[in-house]
């Protein structure tokens, strides 16, 4: 590439920039991203370029597979409930062993070799996320499963002013029954949480899917934006697929706490968050207000 | 108790606090009372007190049994390099669960839920603790095992200031061959590290044994204070017992550092960081400089 | 006292602490426990330790009897108007130098002395506070005695955030004909009135009884708390003493003002501040809005 | 006078505003100008002026006469030990209640009620001066007079930087033996020390005098400046009264601790300080390093 | 002149700097003052004085008889559209040129020389200043001229917490088709916008006549103090002479956003601004709301 | 270009914009950039980009051509004393309205316009470049020419810390004879000394040349890198051109006032200031220490 072509790229990229510097976007980062090592390395440069422009990047991840990889290794045999796994004591330390011991400080310490500042945290940390234990639909116990019901951002406003990544994730503080405990939360619905308490300017929901398809097996039918009323109508509709209505939910969480635009972005592509965020194709599909 | 007894307590330790407010004292935190509950909860109260009256509080820990638990349940069997215990990628992984993600996370929220703020970090985060793979004395490889090379306190300062008390585990960022890895690193020179960068006052070892005793079967030959010369003259003499040995080369490393007084204090006695402090009778050994 | 036993009374300090500490607390400190020397030693002590584990202290005091003393002295002979002192110039320069030269800065020396910052002030400095002639119910002048009509807390709020304890005498400066000049204004109400402008959480005002007696025979008797509507009751009903009036105005007026509660305590008792503050036994009457 | 007149002396005035501004002038006010109304009310126009044209103003003040005045009244008989005044405790306790109580608050007022903003300190408060008990020459006890032996700045800073002007009476914190006691220290080297410790501009001290006269029986002789070395060989000569050497004492002290300039100034002119800072015509005699 | 004379004047000036100083006074500099160099000279040391007494002073400035010289001397014919000149590319170039050029950076050297510290800019500079081509009324385009459209503050607030005089010419930054452009704009309206938006305690408008004459050959008529409305009345008597109007609007434009008083000077009189503000006399005439 | 193309030269920049984030670079910006409004629109994006990714940018302009084109224009005839033009008031004049009226707010526009914030400024704003009059060798007098003497960066890292880019022309605050005037400076040097002064990681000098090269007939000669010794080398050895010489001269001084790296790049080519700072290409010579 000529460098001229070079030099034109990176100032193609200058009104993105403009735009979303001194602005908070929150990344929830999964799937196959967070498995395929060479996704991962890409994910980490593009968290450290939107560092460096002057985004406030938090990270929110989870982390499924490598935790039933360790329940596995441990011999533990799982009991469900109406479908949902019950989470009991033992499943919950093997949760928080992974979540917050793996995961997080492995994806710390990538960024922090990549030239970001970044610091590992989880709910519990400066109580930045507060549950209660979660009630089953049909009022059974779930275990040590919570949802979110306070988010206290003072935290990570602090490390953010610092020129730090908030790298999080998602283990929360318990409330009442569970004080002094930690509760498992979902991945996505705090990501959606937290941006929409930190007025963020995008959530960017990593997945394994193109976006929202019209039709599942079509991938040139990619929905590229999208309403709120549209996405419900799409729901409505039966279009979206059982695995995107939560990720759909989460979207629309997001907006009504206030965050600007939601993003479903492909993560099996190449920087995918730096296509979407710094390039005029976008990647995915955005849902804004209207 | 009277009124005015409760009372002459309280202004019983007012000398004191007026010593070591605004001072950091590092906490390394240990043995059994990190097992029993009772004395864990007595150690978490001490630690909210200590900030209170405007201690800046930072607590390192490590974790063996812990760590040994989860290795059995995995079923990984152990490699010994001259007695010391090689630390493979999978052990590494374990140690790092245990550390940064059961333990260090279950004293954050302990303390959260006492009415202290506290963050729970590793010496990845923000890159605090650096270290370089430890080469065996025989020039044998150890694993995944480091020396703390560079301490940065940049985060524990802001974090301090903030009225945040900092948890930290003995889990550092790698440098050279393992840069953008973890490796493991001994608590108890973590915590002398770091008291000496943030300038401590104190250094407070907590462990099982009353102190350094000139008996070791006579608890009354307890060694209430003791000189670096004397400790040196202690060790050279064999009064000091083999666990001792690393306990005193963590003291006299501190003390070399800066840090004003280190201690060895005994865990398994009740409020034993709050005997030691903030009264009369102080608890276990104290070295000093001179 | 055994080690855990000290360490326990510390311990059991922690939840009263934690409400504390960050807020303002308003002493109006008078009576025996300014003339006593023992009582004033424990005042001091006290007050220092309020100071150390983070309340934010104002310490209001007037000093009748050492202004008496000192008239006395002088051979200034007193005229009253309808039972009240008529404070003529003369009986002001006595006024002013009792309580702001003498017993204002004999605190601050003996606060200083005992490892606290503190300031020796009066309304004067920094216009703290601003009053008008009082005029008497029957329109007779008074002297040089003023209602407070300005609160200004810019200067207690900044040697407050500077970690310094105001010491406040119950001078004001004069208003209207008396711009520029000195007015003498009730202690009690002063130390309620900043109480309300500082947003205070407590007032606590040290009298010579044990506090509001149901009979004042019986020291059985004591009411431990009371609302605002019940202290109207009690004045109603006349179960209040002549002396205890005044007290619960003050008292209202603090809780009027937003002061989130207000207590008689008998400062005779030894660490009356303390026990009030830090145990679970309290001291004398407590009055808040409902 | 013409408007362009008045504005004519008001930008005459601009060479030395922008001279002083941002910097430390300390007045030693007394004599005269703090008996007489009309030469007070001047003062205080002078202060507040040096104050708004950006000076940092610290006023400090003694009261010998009214001290005196208020022994008589009190009946009080004096000892002497070699011609110098035995303060016991009974006069130390007059001496403050005149210096902190009734002058200090008196003149804070007035500045207030001119559009500054005062506060009222003496040596106590914030432990600005420390002093130990001075022994007479003889190795008698003078009672508590005392010797400043610490200054600290740091309240006065903290003023300074808010707006406000401290005024400060002579009274200091005492040390050793008298330590949570106040001790009578010279109002004229408090002045100096202070001038010193705060690296002021410039020390004003205010006397009943013309300035250094060559010959105290002609006006004429007026020594407009002189060096340091210049001012001990007049003292050497005899030139200097008795009166006039601790001035310059106190002058050679202030140049000592690093302050530029030192001015003997006649309080018996009106408005002496602003004539002597921002005409061209000066006032008295100013000394200089060389 | 006496010292105390002196001194007296400086004295006089008091409450009128306690009244204006750390407030906004917006001076438009232009006319006879700005051509002839004596005067120049004494504005200067008025706007130094202004600024030592701590007034935040901003200086607009247009430009118009230099700009016509340098027209001239490049040759340049003026085009007229209903009576207004046309001002083409060329013609704002040399707009540019004579004020952000020379004018602007001459002024700011003579009061960086006389002890100011200032920083010359124009409405470009900071974005404080946007405009919007104006419609001529007959819809005839007028070319390079604008109609302030939007005021930000942030760089003069900036520098004037600096201690920095801002210098402002009136041209602006484009908006719409004029976007990265630099538009002409009217020097007193600018200065009015500029003062609401800064909310200016006063806007001083200098021109080359006494004020408003209720009878123009009468220098005696002169109006010293009127109202808005008074002022409108005025307008529709036919009293304001035909460039009065112009002023007169600008004033009630400021007082609409929210500026005290405004005031119509003689800058032709030595000292203007300083006998305007500081002393009993005043200058020209004063506008204000009602 | 695929995404991936896109994203993967943006991620290429990361090393780079690592380097120099928080650093000051100075641009020197002149030559063919600043007439080709493509370059020149190139040179703003570049700019613009600079500061967003953290650099501190400060641009320092010159601008002989537009000068020569008014003189011409107000038929200007120059003098020359021993080859160089002799500056007299006229000449100075057209000087300071072309470079700080015309190109200096032009730029600043296109940067505010641009997405940047741009403050247009001289060496006189804020007294940032204090120059005496050059003293031609023979003694003879260049009129209105000054050497820098004194540089004050206060104004400069204030504008930085707020996110500003200042824009300077090469015109100084004159010192001695020509105290509050102005003085011509060169504009290399004037650039070579600011980013001494403000401690600058580059300066980057905008010329119309490939950079140094071994033979002015091949530009595959071109010098990537040379040493401060080797260029003195290259300048004894006769290889550098005389226009060469000065731009030598310019980079010496700088690396010898302790800036990093100063760098000669040819303007002429599109986005040089990107391509040198964010590719592994780089531009034109580097000169460094060693």
């Amino acid at each position: 590439m000529s460098g001229g072509g070079e030099a034109g790229v990176l100032v193609q990229a200058l009104p993105y920039i403009r735009q979303y510097r001194g602005r908070v976007i929150v990344v929830k980062y999964g799937g196959a991203s967070m498995i395929n090592e060479g996704l991962k390395a890409q994910v980490i440069q593009d968290i450290v370029l939107m560092h460096y422009v002057g985004i406030r990047v938090v990270l929110v991840h989870g982390g499924g597979p490598e935790i039933d990889a360790l329940l596995r290794r441990l011999g533990k045999e799982s009991r469900f409930v109406r479908g949902l796994r019950y989470t009991d004591g033992e499943t919950m330390e093997a949760v928080q062993m992974v979540l917050c011991g793996k995961l997080n400080k492995d994806i710390t310490a990538l960024i922090e070799n990549s030239g970001g500042r970044a610091v590992g945290l989880c709910g519990i940390d400066g109580a930045t996320l507060k549950a209660r234990r979660l009630q089953d639909e049909g009022g059974e116990d779930l275990g040590f499963v919570g949802e979110i019901e306070e988010v206290d951002t003072a935290l990570l406003d602090a490390l953010l002013d610092r020129g730090v990544i908030p790298v999080l994730s998602s283990v929360a503080l318990g409330l009442g029954e569970d004080a002094g405990r930690s509760l498992n939360v979902n991945a996505d619905t705090a990501a959606a949480k937290l941006a929409a308490a930190l007025k963020a300017e995008k959530l960017l929901l990593m997945t394994d899917v193109k976006g929202i398809l019209r039709d599942l097996a079509d991938p040139g039918s990619l929905i590229h934006t999208v309403t709120l009323a549209g996405l419900e109508a799409l729901k409505e509709q039966g279009v979206l697929s059982r695995g995107m209505i939560p990720k759909a939910d989460c979207c629309a969480l997001a907006l009504a706490g206030g965050v600007k635009k939601a993003h479903i972005i492909d993560g099996r592509e190449p920087h995918s968050l730096i296509v979407e965020l710094f390039t005029d194709r976008g990647a995915g599909t955005m849902v804004s207000l209207n």
